[in-house]
Formats: C-alpha cells, sequence, structure tokens
C-alpha cells in the first residue's frame, strides 16, 4: 500500500476553491496536523475558518508560513511568484512550496532564483474549477478523476516532488507530469485559446447586432454552451495571456490560418472540401467523448 | 379565444425529429383529420406510421401531397427547394407549403418561382433541435418556448402566413417574422459561425498535438461543452456554408479581426486592453442569461 504523505504544519496562501478543497484533502484524510490560512481578505479567512478549512488564519505572510513543511500557494496566477518571494524569507529548511498556477514557465522563472537554499518548489496545476468561488465553494472532491499536472524542472528536488504527487493522489486526482513548456503549449491549445474565441465570439456577435442583443435573441441552446467560459473571469483572462504569450499567440495563428481556409473554400463554393474538413474534427471530437480521455 | 389552425389532409416530407415533432403536435391538439408522411427511406416512414405520428406513408411525393391542404417540407436544407419543386406540380389550389430550412434566402429564391399559381408557400425556420435525428427522436414538446422565426417575403399570401403562425403557435413556440435577408445574417452570427469555429477549434487543437490525442488529454470540462458541435453533422453544415455563402464570409471576416486585435494586446503585453475587450464579452453574456432573452 502506498504510504500517505504527512506535512504536520501546513500553511495555505489563498483560501479559494482551490487553496480551501485541498485543505479540505488534508483533514479528511489525516495529512497533517495544522493548516494556517493566509490571504489579503480577513472575511474569506473568516469563512476558511468557520467552515474548517484551516485552524488559525493570518493576514501575515511571514507569520503564518514560518513553521510549515508544506506551503500552498492558491492566489491568482499573476500573483503566484511575487506571494512566494514573499514567503521565501521567512520559510523554514526542508519546507516544500507548491502551486496551483495555470501557467508554469512564467511562475518557474521568477521563483526557482528567489528560493532559499534547502527549500523546495513544486510547481503544479491542478486541471479543475467550477464557476464558483471562494472558501465557501471548497470541497473535498474536486479534484477527484481530475488531472494534476506537475511540472518539475532539473532544480526540482525528487523527494518533494514525490510528496507533492502522493498529496494529489490522496486528492483523487491522476498526477501526469511533463515539463513546464509543454504544459504552457497544451494549455494554450486547450484552454487559453478556447476562452479567447469564447470572448470574441460574444463580441463578434455584438458587433453583428448593434450589441442591443437584436440578433442574440434569436440563439438556441448551443450558444448558452458555448459562450459559457465567456462569463469566466476577465482578469484572470488576461494576466494569463500577458504569462503565456508566446504559445497563446502561436496558437491563435494557428486557428486564424485554419478559418482562414474555411473562409476559402466557402467562397469557392467547395462544398466537399468543407465536408471533409468538419467531419475530420467531428471524429477527433467523437473519438475523445468515446474514449472518455478527456472529461 | 385564438381560433386553433384547422388543415384537413397534411402531408410531411421528411418525417425526422422537426416533422415527427411537428406532426405530434398536430395529432395531439387536433389540428388536422389525417397525415401523410413521405420520404426516401421505408424503415424510417414504418416507424413513423407504428409510433403513431402519421396515418399513411409513402416513398411517392405526388401521391402523398395531392390531397394535402397543408405540407410541410422538414429534409436536410439542401434538399428544401428540390423537393418543393418536385411535389409543385401535384399540389391542389389553396394549398399551403412551407419548409423548417436554417437558411432562407437561398431556398425562396430557388421555390418562389416554381410555385403554381393558386399555391402559397410560407418560409419558416423553428430555432428547436437535439442531437437525436430520426421518427422515433420526435416530440411534442420540442417546441415549446422556442422561436420560430417566419420569413415572408411581398409574394407571400397574408392568409397562408396567419395559418403558419397558428400552427407553430400552437406547437408552444414564439413565432417572430422578419426578412429572409435579416434572418440569414442573424443565424450566420449566432449559429453558423459558432459551428465552423467550434469544428475548427477542434482541427487547430489536433494540429498542436499531432492528432493522437496528446495534448487533448489535458482538457478539463469547459473544452467538452466548448465542442460539443463539433459533434454535428458535417454534411449539413457544408451544405449549409453553400447556401449562406456570404454572410457566413462576413461573420468570418468580422470574427478574425476581433481575433487580430486579441493577438495584437497580447503581443504588445497590453493587459489592460484584455481586460477591458474580455469585460465587454462578459458583460453581454452575464446579461443574456440574466435576463433569459436567449435560452
Amino acid at each position: 500500500m502506498r504510504q500517505k504523505p504527512y506535512f504536520e504544519n501546513v500553511a495555505i496562501i489563498g483560501v479559494g476553491l482551490i487553496g480551501g478543497s485541498l485543505a479540505r484533502v488534508m483533514k479528511g484524510r489525516g495529512l497533517c496536523k495544522r493548516i494556517v490560512g493566509i490571504g489579503r481578505g480577513i472575511e474569506n479567512l473568516k469563512d476558511a475558518k468557520r467552515l474548517k478549512l484551516v485552524d488559525e488564519i493570518t493576514l501575515d505572510i511571514g507569520c503564518g508560513v514560518k513553521d510549515a513543511s508544506l506551503v500552498v500557494v492558491a492566489v491568482p496566477v499573476l500573483k503566484v511568484a511575487q506571494v512566494i518571494r514573499a514567503a521565501a524569507p521567512f520559510l523554514k529548511k526542508g519546507a516544500i512550496v507548491t502551486d496551483v498556477g495555470s501557467v508554469k514557465q512564467a511562475i518557474i522563472d521568477s521563483v526557482e532564483r528567489h528560493m532559499p537554499k534547502g527549500v523546495h518548489f513544486v510547481p503544479g496545476h491542478p486541471v479543475a474549477g467550477t464557476e464558483n468561488s471562494g472558501a465557501s465553494a471548497a470541497m473535498q472532491g474536486l479534484f477527484k478523476g481530475r488531472k494534476c499536472i506537475l511540472t518539475p524542472t532539473k532544480k526540482t528536488n525528487k523527494k518533494a516532488l514525490s510528496l507533492i504527487k502522493k498529496l494529489w493522489q490522496e486528492a483523487g486526482a491522476e498526477v501526469v507530469l511533463m515539463s513546464p513548456e509543454k504544459h504552457d503549449h497544451a494549455l494554450a491549445a486547450i484552454s487559453h485559446l478556447p476562452h479567447l474565441i469564447a470572448y470574441e465570439l460574444v463580441n463578434t456577435v455584438a458587433d453583428a447586432g448593434d450589441k442591443n442583443g437584436e440578433v442574440l435573441q434569436y440563439s438556441a441552446g448551443g450558444f448558452k454552451d458555448f459562450t459559457r467560459i465567456a462569463s469566466s473571469s476577465p482578469e484572470m483572462w488576461a494576466d494569463i495571456c500577458g504569462m503565456n504569450k508566446n504559445f497563446i499567440i502561436e496558437m491563435i495563428e494557428m486557428f486564424k490560418a485554419r478559418l482562414s481556409n474555411i473562409e476559402r473554400l466557402v467562397r469557392k463554393g467547395d462544398i466537399a472540401g468543407l465536408r471533409h474538413d468538419f467531419s475530420e474534427a467531428k471524429v477527433i471530437r467523437d473519438s475523445l467523448v468515446k474514449e472518455k480521455m478527456v472529461f
């Protein structure tokens, strides 16, 4: 039987949906003795304590992390590196720091050179989430059956990596290791590009309908599913665009090339060509659903 | 109280999801005496008769339509005009012909000049559907609460239009009248463009991941919702592209301009600009959901 990871004192910076759900896992499965919740907003921290996600709360990063053998950083992606650098001087020797940011290379570049000697950083990204946020949305089952991608570098401590891997496995996630570059490339394709498309589709339809919903009111249910992710946080997605710039540009370029090809086929009236192109997509989409690879 | 429309003998050409569901409505609400189901495949017609959607079935259009005072054409959009032209010589004086095609101008151009004198064509498009197809998928409630767009021209008989309007109201649909041009423009934006985007997003992600699903396997649930419509019929969507060519090209151009603008902001690292752009989309999307305008 796999040995449970155990962390004694844990600090969670950002006790929102992800941080709070991981706290729930650690409490529920007895993976630590004590959790300190750290954040910028006292109301959310009070919620976290009331919900017994954490044992203590503080607004002071240094105070919060000084006894921790594990520090989980679950703040918005743009803040991850900044928060880790603020915590660094207070970390005790042997402490493990891990994050949950959805862009990896930029965080690693900014974090690794600031890590004190003997403190280990393990970059991670649980691919999970719901529309809800905050400590009150936390749930132990959030990561069950989802992928958690860890992106070790040559500087990553093997033992620390192994412990973080076990932690996510305790949460029910399937842990996948890959390079930060491969992660950022894959996420640009399957997550970042679709979000940009959803935003720009809504804007395009508004352009076509004089912004007063005249056109949109005739749409059927499909449009709702299709644009659901256009209700995501504009702040977070603007930050992600800034942090994964090159791969996102590459994906926009590839997608525009695909659209231009379709436009050319439509102009030519090449119905057979369109049918062939759409069929390729349908085969891929159908096979993904059938093999349950994705969902 | 609104008087119920009544049609005596009805012919439905194409007793699939839409045609079959409308048959169910007419039977259920007593809007006719007898329905003849007409199609190319005997198996589906036998299903339709067994399910009591229709009273009689035939593969012969002329035989099927000759006594009908209402002919509903619910075949794939590319076939609508061809089927109506085939039926035209057999139609009795005073008969009303209506269709359910998702592109209107091309059908009208091809149908109106072939209509015998005294036979009335009312172009229509119920904006409804499910993933299922065929007579066995038919259900009386399919159109309930959905929009049905009718696109009369200056040739459209007012009394025939009024009867078809009442028919769709009996089915529970909200009937909207607009010009064929406005219909085709609106649908290009809210339906045709999203389908092309879904197909091309799947193809782009496949381009990025060497077609072996290596990239796709890391995607979360959002991708599933987002690409659901990429499982639609490639044949139907290729046909629609051919029939609504100009508006679809216009929408692809507008969408590409929006994407190019985003790409420019990403290149410049203009996070505030991206945030502003995404926020505009979010406000529109959120308001549509809140006002229940769309769904």
